[in-house]
């Protein structure tokens, strides 16, 4: 017998065949050829070792649980067939901007990104978390816009509707520093191509994050919780949204792909730290888990800003692959979404159909409790 | 105003940054400077952009729901505290073995390589799946094993437990196939370190996939699904088993974190065409979502094989890093688990106290019923 594994460790990831040891120091019990129904050893053992030990197993029984397997019952309420979107193919824009100090600045040229991206054929087209205001504690509340008060109130989201207005687009556009009552909120407005507000999600999983030496970032400090998921049907389909750190609750978007979402777009600012490590995986793995696509978008890298974002913004295919990506700086991404793909993906992996509802459920608590 | 957008397409990946042309052709009403709280022309609209269109926004109301934030309430039993492992320090041995249509060759050949991984030192030992067979439908029935009538009716789980025994260490027996009745199932077996059967996972969704000119295969056509998710303790830790397919599916992945799981072993053997799309993928969304750790092993890749595996056994941290890997060659990866970094990382990022309860919750169906 023949032995010649590669030997692999982690501080030295490869070390380079090696003949094995044991063939120079025999074990006798363990090497020895034997017949092909061998019966081990067994005087040092005083009950047959095939039996389970059940003080430690935490499985619970399921001796009167045959499996009923059914996929439906793995959402709760059971998950809505994938709808027939208004259009199946077309292009998505995503604005990868520079953010300044100045909000006039930052809106005027949100609106150039916006009509360029359309310009160039996008019928959606995304902006970055906080797009129109430095992202940061202190500047919040200063930036804030009171949205619900109508445009006079809010001049950033007054930009988003009439572009979305007059290009005919469909706008996912980013967040912005909400103000409403006493509350601050991460929003994101949706607004289709009649311009009109379509959805507001706020933000519902505050980005609380303590790694020293690299990001502490509290926006709990400042900011309020958003109550609800957000779900809604536009020109191009029907679209989840969530805001930057969403993306790290896999619930949500198995939740989105659920109530029959064909994308979800997730715009958001990692930083130096979790960008390079997470920010792609966390798309990939939202998409390729929900079958679906995602879009992300991030302000442009600011080096010299309060809080340096990693950029990447990026379109996901249902297959998790990577369609369109770009650097840190500021970039417009023109890509061709096909959500026949979404059927396609669904059709080689039935994963919905082979989900085990007698072994675990979602539970989309405010679709039961609206129902 | 100046702006120089990179202009990407998914066609041209990059096309090379370009002027933008709307400062060339202006569109008056979204080019026009205006004052900070301009007002946007609204006369083609006959009412309020800034409403909500019910008609079409799938979110559920909300507004009798103020937010309970419990974090608790989002697992369905409330989630387990991570255990006490018996040692938090130790060293796993991933055994990438060849597997040829000999099987007292693979029962040596696997042997030989635990006692490899034992003598440098791994405390805990994964086989891949289908280590004893080739992995066909063919094959199923002429290889599997009876493994609960004992040694005697299952050479391959019993030179695990010897093995297990004699060297002192937990060995997750990648898989076999296991005849029971008149029913097939792909079963992983755990030994602890005195050789006791500790637990029997059986593959809880079945790898039925269909990808035309890639890869076609029913393990349905043979095979029988398990009825229960495996979690049990051993010297080397709380481990969730899931075998290969079960990895899609995050809800099992979830299932075990909540029920304190430091580790979750995957014996796979990921093909050549979702093998470099998704394995790693999912590996790490896995662990870097649920904050623990996660084993895969893998067969070496027989070319000349019936079923070409991708290989690539690794380990991954609690932070969705890689922390050894392989190619797809026979080899035994040897690295070192340190479960004082998942409580680390559970402190940089609290997901599990930031999980929304109130808007979903995972049920554990059958713990929920045994309780």
């Amino acid at each position: 017998m023949r032995l010649g594994f590669l030997f692999l460790s982690s501080s030295s990831p490869v070390v380079g065949s090696s003949i094995s040891r044991s063939i120079v120091r025999p074990a006798p019990s363990l090497l020895l050829h034997r017949p092909f129904h061998f019966i081990p050893n067994r005087t040092t053992t005083d009950s047959n070792p095939f039996q389970f030990s059940p003080r430690t197993t935490l499985t619970a029984s399921a001796s009167s649980m045959a499996s009923t397997f059914k996929p439906e019952q793995a959402r709760v309420p059971p998950a809505l067939q994938l709808p027939s979107p208004p259009i199946t193919k077309f292009k998505i824009g995503l604005c990868q901007l520079s953010v300044t100090a100045d909000k006039e600045r930052n809106i005027v040229h949100g609106r150039a990104a916006i009509e360029e991206a359309a310009e160039k054929g996008a019928k959606l087209v995304v902006l970055p978390e906080i797009w129109n205001s430095p992202y940061s504690n202190d500047s919040f509340p200063i930036y804030a816009e009171d949205i619900d008060a109508g445009p006079d109130a809010s001049p950033s989201t007054a930009m988003l509707s009439e572009a979305a207005r007059l290009l005919k687009i469909t706008i996912v556009g980013g967040s912005i520093p909400e103000r409403s009552g006493d509350k601050l909120y991460n929003t994101c407005c949706v607004f289709d191509a009649d311009g009109k507000l379509k959805a507001k999600h706020r933000k519902i999983h505050l980005f609380d994050i303590d790694i020293p030496g690299k990001i502490t970032f509290k926006e709990s400090q400042t900011l309020t919780a958003g109550e609800t998921p957000t779900v809604v049907d536009t020109e191009v389909g029907r679209i989840g949204i969530g805001i930057c750190y969403d993306i790290r609750f896999q619930e949500l978007a198995m939740l989105y792909a659920a109530r029959g979402a064909h994308l979800i777009c997730y715009p958001g600012a990692f930083n130096m730290t979790t960008g390079p490590l997470h920010w792609e995986l966390l798309q990939r793995a939202r998409a390729v888990d929900n079958q679906l696509y995602v879009a992300t978008c991030a302000p442009a890298r600011d080096v010299d800003g309060g809080y340096v974002a990693w950029g990447h913004s990026t379109l996901i295919g249902p297959f998790g692959e990577v369609l369109a990506t770009t650097e840190h700086d500021e970039a417009i991404i023109i890509s061709e979404i096909d959500y026949s793909q979404i059927e396609l993906r669904r059709t080689n992996l039935p994963l919905e159909k082979q989900r085990r509802g007698d072994l675990y459920q979602l539970v989309d608590v405010q679709r039961s409790s609206s129902q």
